[in-house]
Parts: structure tokens; sequence; C-alpha cells
């Protein structure tokens, strides 16, 4: 059996704390945090040590470490714990700067430890059916992928301020879903967007509605739309036209109920937002960790996937200041690393 | 070309003028009503004659009639046309009693002539489509039909007391679809019914929302529901379940708009009535009839199937005075005249 | 912390134990099965004692029982847990026999123990929506209520012999529902039915096909359909038409992934049984239990509500067989002994 | 009645003919076509003359001309027909070159005579009851809009050749929808795409996959995706996401029959294209002309609008051809001439 810790104990980290302690296939040994009262908390909570990311990572005992606190962190943890022999999984973004999640890296690359990058939305059994229907060519071959991304309201600009900006804390889930769905990264990418939500978003420096297309190589076409704020909940869609026909993965709603009246016929709400919608894909996140980890297989997803959605993202913001389309080159997706 | 006369310039009349003077496979060369300005008046906008009935049925020119007069005539025309020669086209339902309906078959299967029952639903594109799967054998064999049919509101209470009862008036249609979709009359019938939505209808003697169920020879079951109040508007659907599947044909909207807002996703509501949902169904009806009587081919809908949707309204209403389950004989199915 | 038993440890049990496990307001102490073995395996799994029947119903110390074993012994131990002041969770149905489970209200009831009927259905968040959008007056007052439930293949022909006939092994949910959802049980029902899937379930003297019509005093009216065999899936499906609108819940999918090609729309198939389908109504089902007995609430399904359940399946048993409509007698729901 | 005339009469003519024939309002005296044989059998068919188009134009008892000839006479008839004192209604696009269409809005506006531009698909009930719901505030401010615009199959490379390319003979009807749903032409256009259907396509010079962004002065987004080929028929949707809430238009398929198998829940095909799909929007389209001339409103489309759509093109070619954004001036627009 694995042992594991938890680094942060705070929402992502407690969403974590459920699937890592159902799972019969490792022990949660210990969890920390900056807060320590949160560590101590969510350990007590699930029998588990609460003691300092030092600690852990000096222990030699633990397999493998959950990372799930603040971004800023991400590169320097991933590069220690690897360096320590421990597999990782981390949280999404891998960084807000190409620069060092590159270096980031090739630190990691360099251990040969695995990285996991929690791209959650790739575990959603919708979003995988699809893309299992896909590659067993039910639509023959991909042209024109559509995502769309909507929030239920925008966090607080405060949040905003510290964010990275849309493309790298909201749209950096969308570039890794075309990535995936389309099996690289794109040649080039343009961008759109403005405050339309929220002027105080404009303000701060950020948009709050965007729209990106990103064109790979062969010419094959991926149009991102983002907005934070869907009034009616969150949204999360896919549609890929093919040669062959159009598979779409369709937003998920509260229940089947509908009521028809002179109004017209209603149908529930979506979901209201991503821990309804994903908590079944953290889980299936976990597991697939897990299963690469005592299988020997290759990660789900790669820290190199990590650094390529990261790299649109960066291409996405140059290309919204410049008015430009701008190329994702060998080296913004470290290449030369590999 | 066919050379065609109709007889009633209702509602329902002046609907299917719209569709006789559209075809180019025939002429309508007379229009008749008891109210004769209402024949002048509709003669005078499609270019036909207006005069009286007994001129039609005199007129050896005239090929065949489309009988849309009252119900308490249609035998009678029946009778008259067909033995003045005539094809006939009338509309539902043959006769509100059962017996006299039996002596029109009688009489009009003696003169040879063809006589088609207006049974409009059998020709909407979507149930006729449900059909041509299941005859495909796209579900296997069939073993449960549902049909729900329910009116927007109910008609004025001064109708109710002339129209024969929800069963011969509004639930013939079912009937038929039932009879059309099994391929015959069933074996026996049961009936429940209530005046939920206005007393007044109980007070009239008659039930405003039924449930009957019918069962044939070999086990198959169907069961209709009928409310004269959906107050969303028309709502007629067909579900079949079937060895192999279900096939189901879902109720027409106004649009294909969806709305969502934090009160839901909203649909656009049902088309209001039958003359929305049904215009193309009445067109395609009549097509129907000439290509029939040009090409020589049996009649989509015949007098006989008109008879067996009598008769199991006449079972449905015996059924449920007496609380029990009523026989289909082959005396109501007018069997000894075939 | 409650402590509680598990009588049973076969699927249902097995079930069962995932959720009284993953709740924090009780302890399952102990599990009690006829198959030994199968009781030893389950209890060391979730780290609870194995031990008889007879050890659980003596231990004071155990607050409430959940009994998941053969229909035939259901009234037995709910009248000997009662007996030993605990409280119930019974699985459906009370009994096969409705004399037994009248006998068994009145012991039950004498002893002012809590019992509740495992009716998991009502937990099911498609079905409980419904409910509380109708409770809350959004479609007006109930008059038609239809029942959709096809399970996807039939058991065999072996389970069937001892099942107590389709009505009692399968449409006693059903019935339940109708009389969930319409405040009470019904006055009178009528029973269709054939051996259509199967002609060995005909020769075993079942039925695998069934519509029934089941009227309340006031004119509302409920039609269930069932089939033993619904080749795509489970299909469980309500709809409720009132004096304002139209509720319905509708079937639920495996995902929300939809294909088109030229050969149509195609979405996803619905998931396949009763585990996927109602699991998370098992959870909320448990957790209602634990809720009513710390909270001193009502039960949410009482064993009064489960003989009625009982009596519709006698009525409906007997209506087939004569070929009438039979009422629904103050006695055959325990009237007297209330 | 007005008496009118028809250019044209090959394909699209001939579905003009079917409604121009069916209002009461008009009379069609005449139709012209450059293939006289074509002329002559249609105008035959709706009892009108086959005559030259210099024979409509120097007729002043013709009050107004429908113009369904081949693109490249487009300007030259406007032009004629204008002057000659005639009401027009044009097919799309108004011209190839921008420039010959600014002159003949120039030319056209000088006579004050009426020109509306044939965009059907502003008259399609699905996309006019979602502008409707939009222009009540339903859904607030219109922030992003997205449009679906795929053909059945690519047209042969001859046609593509002397199309124009796909900006300016299939997007163009995009182009109008974003103008039309967002009350006026973008700020700023950008625009990618390839062979990805047809290499043949790409040799030809044009692409048959696209995807383009428009941008309003005010930060609005629309997003435009086409291609030649869904190979399940015609698609055609709108999504327009506003601060309150989402409004979609959802494709239209054959029928609402539903098939549920052991392979999934299939739905009908959408209909084949767009002859099937707009026939009702070509009618309402010709009313609406008919009911702006008689009663002295705005026409529903301009030959301004015309030619925004067709300024779009322009820059979304450029911006095609140069990999950047192409800001629409107010030259482009004909902002001198109005």
């Amino acid at each position: 059996m694995l042992k594991v810790a938890l680094l942060g104990a705070g929402r992502i980290g407690q969403v974590h704390a459920r699937s890592m302690t159902a799972s019969r296939q490792c022990r949660v040994a210990a969890v920390a945090d900056v807060n320590a009262a949160a560590a101590d908390t969510l350990a007590a909570e699930i029998g588990a040590e609460s003691c300092s990311v030092e600690a852990v990572i000096a222990d030699p005992t633990i397999d493998a470490v959950l990372i799930a606190t603040s971004t800023d962190t991400h590169s320097d943890l991933i590069t220690r714990a690897t360096a320590a022999g421990k597999a990782v999984l981390c949280e999404k973004p891998v960084d807000l700067s190409l620069d060092r999640a590159l270096a980031t890296l090739a630190a990691a690359e360099a251990t040969g430890r695995p990285v996991m990058i929690g791209f959650n939305r790739r575990f959603d059994p919708n979003f995988a059916a699809l893309k299992a229907a896909f590659e067993a060519g039910e639509i023959g071959k991909g042209e024109l992928l559509s995502i769309t991304s909507y929030d239920p309201a925008p966090p607080p600009v405060e949040y905003i301020k510290v964010s990275g900006g849309l493309f790298r804390d909201m749209m950096i889930h969308d570039f890794d879903m075309a990535c995936w769905i389309f099996g690289g990264p794109p040649a080039r990418v343009t961008a759109h967007g403005a405050a339309l939500v929220d002027p105080a978003i404009g303000t701060a420096g950020d948009i709050d509605t965007a729209v990106v297309t990103m064109v790979w190589a062969d010419g094959r076409i991926a149009v991102i739309k983002n907005s934070r704020r869907a009034g009616y909940g969150y949204d999360q869609r896919l549609e890929l036209l093919g040669s062959g026909g159009l598979l779409s993965a369709q937003n998920v709603l509260e229940n089947t109920v509908q009521k028809v009246t002179p109004q017209g016929a209603v149908a529930a709400k979506p979901v209201h937002f991503f821990l309804e919608r994903y908590m079944r894909a953290y889980e299936i996140e976990w597991q697939a960790f897990l299963d690469a980890l005592t299988q020997g297989a290759p990660m789900p997803v790669t820290l190199r996937e990590g650094v390529a959605a990261l790299a649109c993202a960066e291409a996405a913001a140059r290309a919204l200041v410049g008015g430009v389309t701008v190329e994702i080159t060998a080296a913004m997706l470290g290449a030369g690393d590999a």
C-alpha cells in the first residue's frame, strides 16, 4: 500500500482528501499546510498526522505527494518532491511563469520521478466518453473543436489580481482539453477578450470574456469561449466536428425533471459549480494516479502537458495584447529538454 | 384530372380547401354547405361553384367528394355519394352510432366505391416515421403502446353535449392510432375517467380525463391517456415498447429556441392546437386519397377501419359505465359484412 | 452515535453496508446472515462483528437494524426487532402475503417502535425533485399520473417462481410511488398483463408485461406500465399532468455525450440497472432513516405505507385473474389497526 | 395588388416563385432568365409571361422585381431596376466585389427606391424567436455570440472557383446574422481556415473549414464556425450569452421520433439542406418584403446591411491571408454615402 501525503489543506485539498482516504490502494500519512490549524483539522478528520512540508519531503517512507497549495509554490514543491524521490500529483496550473515552469520541467524530468498535473476535466465521465468515442474513430478525423467554459460568477477582484489572468487561471483547463483531444499542442494562437462582466476586472488589467482560436500545423482548429459569468450556473461543454460526424458533451443538469406550463418546457438548472460538476472526476483522477504508480504506466497527464497548456496561455496573453497571432515555438514547450 | 367537390365549408372544410386547391391532380368544382353563405364565400375564394349537396351528388361528372359536414350527416352522405358512384373522403368519426355506422359500411361496401376516413394523425410525419421504423423491424415485435393525447382547453359544454362524448369525439383518433400501429382492432377494452377539469362536463354526463386500456388477442397492450386540458398547449405523443427497443414520437414545439437562466433551461411551448400541429398532415392526407384514386391502390384508411375505431369508443363507453372489461365482438366490427 | 446492525449480507445488504459505514451518525456493530460465510466476509470488510440474527436481536445496545434478508423473513424480523425495542429499516416488500403483513403492522405498531420500508425510489433526486415541485404547487392539482418502469432483462424463471409475481416483486415500487405522489392509496385497481417476453414466465404462472390503472376516490388516475425487458437498459420515468401543467422525470443516461452522423443523433444508453441508477438514492434513504431516528421525526416511509403498496399488488393480482376492477377496502389497508 | 416580376428561373428562383404566387397581395406578371427555355417553363407553370430582363425593367406597370439571377448580375440589376423606379428584393450576396457593391449602394440610395437583400435566415422562425427574446431583454445585454453553420457536403470545385470564396459565398449569411443580432457591424475581424475536407478546394485557392472572430467596439464578441461538410446534414445553430442568461436556437431535425436500443437513444437526422430547412423562411421573407412595400415600413434587410455583410467577408478574406486582425472602416460600410 502506497504511503502518501497531502500538501495543502484548503478547499481543493479537502476535496482531494476525500478521494485519497476512500482508496484502498493508499494510506494518507500526513497533511501539511502553511496554515497549521487547517492542517491539524483536516489531519484529525482523516486520521493522518499534521506536519510541515519539510517533514513530508524529508520522510523517505512517503511515496507520493499531492500538491494542492497555492500556485506560487507549485514549481518549488514539484522540484523538491521529485528530488526527494517522490511521485507527484500537482494541481493546475504548473506555474504562472512559463520560464519557471520550463525550469521545473527540466529539473523534474532529470529525476525520472513521475509527475502528473491535476487537469481534472480529463476524468469527467462525459468528456472521457467523448474522447473515447473519438479515439475509437466514431466520427473520423477531427477537424473543428469548440469548447464552451463559463463560470457561474466572477471571483472577487482581489483574487483576479493574483490569479495570473483569465488565460492562466481559468482557460488553462480548456487549453489542456484542446491539446488532449487533438493529441498535442497547436502551432499558433489568437485571442480576443474584454471586461464585459465587471469593469473592475478590466481596471485590474484582466478580462472576463474571451475567445481564443488555436490552429494546429495541419490546419485543425479549436475555439475556446470563456466567460466569468453565466448567471445560470456552471457551463462546460465540448463539441467536435469530424470528417464523419459530430460529437458533443452537453452540460450537466441538477436532475432530469421537466416542467411544461404555458411559459414553456423548463428543465433543471445546470449544477452550480466545479465541485458539484467534477467531484466524480476528482475521484477518478486520484485513482488514475495510483493506477499509474502501481502499474508503472505513464502518467495520464504529464508535467510536460501541463507546461504546454501554460505555453498556450502565455501565447494567448501575448496575442491579446498585441492583436496578433502568436506562434507556439518548440522552446515554449520545453522541447529541448525531452 | 379528377373533378372533386367539398361538402362542408366550416372550419375543417376550409382547411381541406387549401389542400384540395393546392393539388395539381384535381380541380375543386363545387362547394356545398347547409349555410349557403358560407359555401358562397369559400367557393368564391377558391374559384369553385357554390351549390347544394343534392346537386353535387346528382352531378355524374364529379368523381369524388370530401365530406366535412357535421357528424350526424356523415352516414347519410357516405351512403348517397357511394351509391351515386363517387369516391369519398369523410372526416372522422363515421357516426356517433355504431349501429348506423355498420349499416353505412354495409351499404358503401355493396357499391364497391372507395371510402377513406380522415384520420389525419396517420399522416403526421412524426407518427408516420414511427410507424415506418416499427414496420421496418427496428424494435422487433410490438408489445406495449402508450398514447398521450391532451387538448389545450376543453370545448364549451354546449359542444360537449352534442359531441357523442370524449370517447367518440376525442379519443376516436387514438383508438385509430392504436389499431393502426398494432395492425387491427383489440380483443377487449377497459376504461376509467372522471370530470376533473370542469364539473360542468360531468353534469353534462361526460368526462374530461380518461385512461383506456386495450388488449389484443395475443396479449399486446395499448394505453390511451386523454385530457381535455393540458394548459401548456396541445400534447400528442406515441411510445411503443418492442422486443428490441423503444420508439417514441415526441410532442411538437413552436421552435427550437432554449433559454437558460437561473430559473432553469426553458424550451418553447408546444404548438397550440391541432390546426398548427396537423396542417401538414391534412395536406398529405388529401394527397394520399388522390394517389389511391388515381393509382387504384387501396385507401390508406378504410371505412371499415373507421368503424373499428368507433367500436372501440362504444366499448369504452360501456366499460366506463359498467366498471367492466368489454369484449370487441366480430359483430361490432361489421365482420359479417366483409 | 447510533449502534446499528445489518441483517442480510447478500447483494442488497452489501449496497446498504456502504451507506451505513459512510455515515458519521452511526456505527455498524454487527452483520448477520443465514449464510455465515457471507456475514463473515462482509463484517470483516466493514470492521463489524459477524453474529447470528438472534444475537443481534438479543443485544439491548443495538438501536436499529436494517433488514435486507429474503422477503419471507421480513414479517418475522420486523415483529421480533420491534418487540426487542429496536428501530427498523426493512427492504421492500413487507411480505408476499397481505394478511401476514397486516398482522406484522398490528404487532409493530403496538410496540410504538419506528419502522421504515426501503422504497428507495422516493429518495432518487429526480423523483424527489418532481415530488417537491408538485408539492410546491408548480402544476396545480394532480390529475393523471403515468409511471413507466422497465427492467433491462427478466430474471431467471426460478426467481420468478418464488418472487410473488410481477405485482408484488416489481410493481410494488410503482404502487408506492403512485400512493406517495397522490398522498394515499387509491379506491380501486384494474390490471392487464401477459407473458410477452418469455413464455416460460407464463408457464410459471406469472406475467412479464403489465398495465395497471389506479383510480382515487376523487377521480384522479394513475397508470403504471411494467415490462421485465427493455433491452436498452433500465427505464424509470414519472409523468404527472396537473391542472396547471405537466411534470416529468426523464430516464437517466450514462453520460451527456451525443453523436450525430448520417444515421441520426445518438445519445448515450440509459444506466444499466437499479444499482447504477439508485446508488445515490440508497445513500439518501439511509441518511433519512438516521435523521428521523435522531430527530424524532416521522419515518419517511412507514410500515403502513409498505402495507398499502402490498394491498395494491394484491388487488391488481385479483383484478388480473378476474378481469374485474377490485376495490381497495379499509381492511386491506389495516385501517382498523391504526 | 402589386404587380411583380421574377428575374432568374433557376433553383432559387423556382423557390421564390412558390411564395410569390401563393401571396394574395401581388400578382407575378413576368419571369425572365438568360435561359429563355427555363423562363418559359416556369412562366407557364405559374401563369406569368416569359419575357426579357430588359422588357421587365422597361415596363412601368411592374412595381417590384425579385432578383434571383447569378451573383455577377446583382449590382447591375439593382441599379437598373431602382433607376426605373422599381422596388427590389435581391438574393444574397449583393456582389463579390465590395467596391462594386458600394457603388451600387450609392446609386440605389440616390433613387430613393426600397431595396431588400434576401438574407433568408433572419426569417427562420427559430432564429427570429431567438432575436425576439433577446430584444425583449430576456437575457440582458448580449456579450458572446456563437454561430454554427455547416453544409452537408461541399459543392463541386467548379462552383467553388466562381463562388467568391467561403467568406463571400457561405459565411456571408453568418456575417449578416451576427450584425443583425448585435445591431450593426463589428469593429474588426480575425479569420482562420484551411482546406480540411477536400484538398482540391485548397488547390482552387479556397478553404472549406473556417473560424472567424468578430469584435464590436464595446468589446462584444461573435464567433462563426463554418464547414463545407457536416456529413450528417445541414447544421445551423445560434447561441448567445448575455448578462442574464443564454439563448440558443438548436438545429432542426426531420421529425420528433426517438429510438432507444442497446446502441443508445437515436433521434432523427437534421433536415438535409437549406431548401428543407428554410422553405418557410423564404415564404416569410417574401411576405415581409410585400408588407414593407404596402405599408411604407423600412425594409427588413437593407441594401446597406447587405454591403456590411460583404465588408465583413472582405475583411475576413484579408485577415486570413495576412494572419492579422482587420479593421472594418467606415469607408468599407459606405458610411460616406448615407
